[in-house]
């Protein structure tokens, strides 16, 4: 075994369970880790307090390593920064932010750091940062997005050319291939969001989670460009900011249409219509919700078939 | 040698040249069918005589198979395909349009038909339409798109598992690495646009060859989506027309912004600011212009080292 991922983080497979926003509880961080990824606590969607019981539990639930996912414009950052230095968490993913000033942070304190970018140069900033490792995060992916709309096929080999830390591809996997097809692009291991929002631990309201099973291809877009861009389903709340988007809403408007909660709302209280439902374009090929140990097996079962069948082409 | 991509054309390597407009001339598709993958002439920017011209001119200087690609919107499209036919052109790529018409006209005169699609849902129409095999090209790609905006990295696998044709993956492949990254998703092979415009035996204006080698991440995107949607490189011309959009333009506004000839001004003529210039996300990795055979021997070279270091990959 002999992965600059799976040695990094001392896990098994190089696996990392994406922590999202509202799908990502102490349940699920720890039957990831359990099976042999990484588990990851989505503190976006959590009070600094509701955080710290996250973390206590997980650390009782498995004694496998797990990490907890900040977004770096959380606005009580340091308290929830504090919380996972005063818990012992050994392992941090930031996102939406600058790494530059809680990096070294986190860092003296003997936590490993991993940034997620969207474009090589954001990546080559995070090496400056200090991270460990970084996530490349393509735009098919579900949630906050980049603006330069690469996918994950253009951005892996553009990230591992200009970085010589270990890589993670994130946006669109959520099968063994779609594993294999990373780490030919030059990934080290991925970080898989959709595929684990549809698992049993995760936090998701079953509305939603019965939901992303059911919808198909094109049934999620980017939207609200002219904001911070977010790939969402396709529901009545999308309809409207993409009406007001096509009449030529400005940032301001489409704000209020926004509104408060509406990622609560619909991932977490099951509004299907009026609620914002953050998921991945490979949403469209998962067909059933499972447990988190079944999807990781499913992974390595899928992947180990895909290694042989690649040993099997036979162009000369 | 067992792929049902070569054996379907009677190539060596399953290596499709994307028919591209103003780019695919009989000097890169004859350089592509003699270096071992298939060149495809692109006919949407010919007139019919002028295809005459191109058809002989391959004939004389490639004694390997190569095809001819139709968009099926082309608006003397009758007179194009009775030439097609005249000159005993023996495989046609169609895109753009549906292939229900004109497939089984070409089938019945021996011609091996290929239609492109955006989507699972329009992979079984081509199927049903009775074509030999399809073309999956994902966002990423250049020129005219799809309105589900899949990225090949979701595309492929959705569309192999619902066709048992043969199967060619488009849109962001540009590299052996992600070419056998598309074969581990599903696809029997790929079709290259973007990396054979910038080649010496295209036909795009100098200072567009330039320009595709000159390009980094984000300096394309996909654009017009309230007519036709279509990637572009961002230039004066892009700005214009996402001016319009943002202040709410309606289709018929943009038409006019359009304007005629746009692509040609641009890709044919050399205009960078006033023209359109369609090419794919994966310019941003391209950083030369090289002879056809030496893109294929690349192509090749690097699909063998990725096929070895997959066999290295060891995570049990």
């Amino acid at each position: 075994m002999s992965n600059r991922i799976t040695s990094l983080f001392k896990i098994k497979y190089p696996i990392i369970q994406a922590g999202m926003i509202w799908n990502s509880p102490w349940e699920l961080a720890s039957a990831v880790s359990n099976a042999g990824g990484l588990g990851i606590i989505g503190a976006a969607s959590m009070y600094p307090e509701v955080l710290r019981t996250h973390i206590r539990r997980c650390q009782q639930a498995t004694d496998q390593p797990f990490g907890v996912n900040v977004p770096l414009l959380y606005p009580d950052i340091e308290q929830l920064m504090n919380i996972i230095i005063e818990e012992g968490v050994k392992i941090v993913f930031t996102s939406a932010g600058n790494p530059a000033k809680w990096t070294p942070i986190l860092k003296e304190k003997g936590i490993t750091v991993t940034h997620v970018v969207s474009s090589a140069k954001f990546a080559k900033k995070a090496v400056s940062a200090g991270v460990d490792a970084v996530v490349a995060e393509g735009f098919e992916a579900g949630g906050h997005n980049g603006r330069e709309e690469t996918t994950t096929l253009c951005l892996i080999p553009a990230v591992a050319k200009e970085i010589n830390l270990p890589l993670l591809a994130a946006g669109g996997i959520a099968t063994g291939a779609s594993m294999m097809a990373a780490m030919v692009l030059g990934a080290d291991g991925v970080q898989i969001g959709t595929r684990f929002a549809a698992s049993v631990e995760g936090s998701g309201h079953d509305n939603f989670k019965s939901k992303i099973v059911e919808i198909a291809e094109g049934d999620t877009k980017l939207t609200l460009k002219k904001t911070i861009p977010v790939r969402m389903i396709k529901n009545k709340f999308f309809n409207d900011i993409d009406e007001a988007e096509k009449r030529g809403a400005n940032a301001e408007e489409l704000i209020k249409i926004l509104g408060v909660a509406r990622a609560k709302k619909g991932m977490f209280e099951g509004d299907m219509d009026e609620g914002e439902l953050e998921i991945g374009q490979v949403s469209a090929l998962i067909t059933e919700i499972k447990p988190a140990a079944e999807i990781i097996n499913d992974l390595m079962t899928e992947f180990h078939i895909a290694q042989k069948s690649v040993a099997n082409f036979n162009l000369d």
